[in-house]
């Protein structure tokens, strides 16, 4: 067996994985935490400006991640840079393996290891990302108040987000591929009831347009073939999100999007094994909730370690 | 029917409220803040220094919850400084009855009043609290490093308490007025397993001593009278909190302690009232769980609301 034998050893740097380790350090457990990018932070490195963060309002993305990753290095947390291709189950708890280095041993583990939103891969999208591209409404709607704004997708969330911002803004243009929606027929509803929103069916996004910001969006219906642009302040895109889990996919139940079930005290259904942050099956992902999950996973971790009589 | 119709009316306005304000700011929601105390902020107030939450280490509990209130003030929520008494249902919502004024009428409510800690009532208790004199170990216990302690209590959260502890300081006496614990006996079988843990059973606190900062602590035993003094540098107090939910007593389903049942989207017994904070039954209470909490009861109240369709 490896010497390297951690209390816990957390997976991902991002909100959760952070506040795991501040929690895991004030806790005194005998932690790493392992991070395959070099800056810690997770999604909100590309966020222009968060703004819902209690106690930090307008603060870029980058700055927040930045402060995070302070208060854990200040208590002392010990990170390591790599990247984690398999989390196996051993007799007394995990073996991380991880890419060209000798596996990482631990009693505990929390994955933390976030979730990507999916792309379009259209022209302007990658350029204009926080400069009226967003992937959240919930996050970036509060900065278009007044203007006019398109949404792409046409589930639960894409619906969400259109009714949520028709609240504020002028105008909302819905981009749906299909002639049909496949979120709840209730939002269903309600979006239709709003004189603010117009959906353009059958429709997909060919490019996003503009300089320093996004102007507009070029559009083409799939059944006509007819092409033509809108002039709109941002783009939100709600086509999905892709949560980071092959690693313990074969140890940990997952649900049919590959989210980790787990509930708010991150027990998962393998013991020693839990779970934070948006890669946990839950009705709200922003960065403050991702917080939450670190500090009630390391909680359920103290119990479970003390249960074990580790 | 009064012509002060809100969207939502938040009870309380510590880092829950605080944080329901700032995520219903963002959702244009026609909010009021009512807030019994002339300062927000909740328990965190007296708290000397908060260290665990994320991104803003070693802050002073007024100044967090200073920089929480500004937040909102920015985005433009209103507050009253009012005395809640009750809450009624009303045909489309809730009625709220604060004392010498008028009801304030809202579709849909969240109570984040919070809980208190139940004091000893000892002579130097109040005086030294924030100076060495605790209610959290989860929260103080990191500033205790290598010192002694003593914590009072016998159920659960005295025994996680006290192993927490005893992992830092160089001992912990545990002060029960009974003659066994009544927290779960694994945790039981862990405290007595622990070298620097002494248990004074059958005994009460009656002073806490010191001039800035606590320095000892005087104590009785029930069945001999014979007293002692123990030199210790804080004491941990641990015996209850005491939710403060009597508003809502009528309404909403309530566990054996006086908590709001709620799981961690805030929803309750009752549709239209939402739960946040300390005051949900949970399992972990921290400055950043009840943030979270807050963020969660805004995004479910703005689901309820659309499917209303109001």
């Amino acid at each position: 067996m490896n010497s390297n034998k951690y209390d816990l050893a957390i997976i991902g740097s991002g909100p959760a994985g952070l506040t795991s380790a501040i929690y895991a350090q004030r806790a005194l457990l005998n932690t790493v935490i392992i991070e395959k990018n070099p800056m810690s932070g997770g999604q909100i490195l590309n966020t222009y400006e968060v703004d819902n963060y209690p106690g930090l309002p307008m603060i870029n993305g980058f700055d927040l991640g930045l402060k995070m990753r302070e208060h854990a290095d200040k208590l002392g947390a010990k990170f390591v840079t790599a990247s984690v291709e398999k989390v196996e189950k051993t007799e007394d708890g995990f073996s991380i393996c991880i890419r060209d280095k000798e596996p990482i041993e631990a009693k505990t583990v929390i994955v933390a290891t976030g979730a990507e939103h999916i792309t379009l891969g259209v022209e302007g999208e990658e350029r204009l990302k926080g400069m009226g591209v967003s992937y959240c409404a919930t996050c970036d709607g509060a900065f278009f108040r007044g203007k006019t704004v398109a949404v792409v997708g046409g589930g639960d969330v894409a619906l969400e987000d259109a009714i949520f911002l028709a609240r504020g803004c002028e105008k909302v243009y819905v981009i749906h591929r299909r002639d049909e929606f496949r979120g709840a027929k209730i939002l269903q509803q309600q979006l239709l009831s709003m004189e603010n929103i117009e959906v353009l069916w059958d429709t997909v996004t060919e490019e996003i347009k503009g300089e320093n910001a996004v102007s507009g969006i070029k559009v083409r219906n799939v059944k006509t073939q007819e092409e033509k642009e809108l002039e709109v302040n941002g783009v939100f895109i709600a086509v999905g999100n892709r949560p980071d889990t092959e690693m313990v996919a074969e140890i940990v139940q997952r649900d049919e999007k590959g989210y980790i079930i787990g509930d708010e005290t991150g027990t998962t259904s393998t013991k020693g094994l839990f779970v934070a942050g948006d890669v946990r099956t839950k009705s709200l992902r922003q960065v403050v909730t991702a917080a939450s999950d670190g500090a009630n996973a390391v909680y359920s971790i103290e119990k479970y370690l003390a249960e074990q009589g580790k």
